[in-house]
């Protein structure tokens, strides 16, 4: 009756979390999503002055599964001095029938790592070509390791070519994707990137445009998961006007943040044209209806990812714990 | 680097709560939020059909706090059949300027019964008249039970009055007090009550009033701590109307929830005149200003109490620890 919650901590969530493909569940989110059978209320904020920080509490539930989450993340860059990694964040797990927590899971951030990766391999496979003779990546930092693995999963393409700033990051990052079976190439600018790569993902904090649409060349499938607020920004506006087809993680999230909204602010992309991926799974919209098409997923991150990511973790651990 | 959150369950919470006082944590939560220091955004809410059940998640801090606090309490009024507690609730502490989580407390909804009762005794400490012959009670619930025991840190007096709808519940409720200190009586109704105590506690889920301003006498302070919503009452129009003095602990909730919202919309009560509780501890207002006075507090329940009451029960813990 008053059962215990089971505090699950990070380096046993990772464990779980390695080598398990949430490609799936990342699709089965966005479906249910685009259906409307996902509570998602607005985020709740908490910001902080000296020393800057901000929380944020995303948190809701699809509905028949068996638990709502609640996520709250933070953000504290002062963090750095003193050596503390400077986002944080755990998920809670209540049971929808009775409001019993059922597991706080203390992942520190990693599961929103994992399901954000995730969300590209589900972009990847409903939008890219069917021939991708190259893997782009732009960035060096943790999602570009992390999407370049989720996409394993959804081709098995293993060339990858990488573009960042730091030469000294670009080559650790070589040396981690050969490790884990890439065969990496190093880019001196996203032109050339662009040039051999079918299958693009831009994974960084820019605020200014790291690809130019100019660059692009038809057949091409770009996902830009780095920009989720609107100060922040990796596709030009001329890769958004190429654009045949535009697929938003959540066209309620991307009116107000994110690369569309730049777009539609600019005029490149008109509001009608964005599709939503969950019904491009579905088969409601078509996504890529040619080889030659180019197009772009905007991923700002949705709290229902959060919540699918949760129960599958969640679901795994107490199945091995029975 | 990577310190474990503890997690601190309702046993352990409930030993360290027991005999505690926090008037005074709540006189200050009520005067710092009073004085703009707290950062209290607006409430969560997650809803549920079929089972019904809702969610609400309060968080926020005081400046110059050491933690932040996020409260999760539900509501399933179905848990009944299944033998729980119809209300569950647990808070969590971060580390202000690190984002870390420091604990979890998982008091299952303890906590707020404590910080609200305590709000009540706050209430009476400062409006209450000086000569208290007898403590009146409307209700006989957890509450009922908690704003009698807060009170006894505010005023010396034991006579005690109460009434309520079910005589088995007056009884057992008049057995509990007398166990507690209290020389108990029992009210045939509110007039009753009312005619003969000075400090009156209403503390029931009323939607219709359950005490008549026509049977108030002049000299006496009301705390009605039952109504937090627009469709919960206790006190009626002329309760509000005859009042001197109306306090609300949280001026911009008064107007939308609670008494004091009733009140507005029917003319009782001018906005202008709404006295904020902690406008009143620090003197900034006057409270009461004389003893023939009536005397109304409106407590609606106000997210920085709960960050109070978790930092103070979080800090006597850790303490004990060292």
């Amino acid at each position: 009756m008053n059962q215990r919650a089971a505090v699950i901590d990070v380096e046993r969530i990772r464990r779980e979390v390695e080598g398990m493909d949430f490609t799936g569940v990342m699709e089965a989110a966005f479906l249910r999503y685009s259906r409307g059978e996902a509570i998602v209320p607005p985020v709740g904020e908490l910001l902080f002055a000296d020393p800057p920080g901000e929380v944020h509490i995303k948190y809701g539930y699809v509905m028949g599964d068996r638990h709502y989450v609640v996520k709250i993340a933070s953000g504290f860059p002062g963090n750095a001095v003193r050596e503390l990694p400077a986002s944080d964040g755990l998920m809670l797990l209540f049971d929808r029938e009775t409001g019993a927590l059922v597991a706080l899971l203390h992942d520190r951030g990693l599961l929103t790592d994992v399901r954000t990766a995730a969300a590209g391999a589900v972009a990847a496979k409903h939008l890219a070509p069917k021939e991708v003779e190259r893997i782009g990546i732009i960035g060096t930092g943790v999602q570009a390791r992390l999407q370049a693995l989720a996409l394993k999963t959804v081709t098995s393409c293993r060339d990858l070519m990488v573009w960042g700033r730091r030469p000294e990051a670009v080559a650790e990052y070589c040396d981690d994707m050969q490790t884990v079976g890439f065969q990496p190439a190093v880019a001196s600018d996203a032109a050339e990137l662009a040039a051999s790569c079918q299958l693009i993902v831009t994974a960084t904090a820019a605020h200014e445009p790291v690809l130019a649409g100019v660059h692009l060349k038809p057949g091409t499938h770009v996902t830009a998961m780095g920009s989720d607020t609107l100060d922040k920004r990796e596709l030009d506006t001329e890769s958004m006007r190429r654009a045949d087809v535009v697929v938003a993680d959540s066209r309620s999230q991307a009116l107000v943040r994110g690369e569309i909204a730049h777009a539609l602010r600019e005029g490149a992309v008109a509001e009608k044209d964005v599709v939503e991926l969950g019904q491009v799974i579905s088969g409601e919209l078509p996504g890529r209806t040619s080889q030659l098409q180019i197009t772009v997923a905007d991923l700002t991150g949705v709290a229902v990812q959060d919540c699918a990511i949760a129960n599958a973790v969640y679901e795994k651990i107490s199945a091995a714990q029975v």
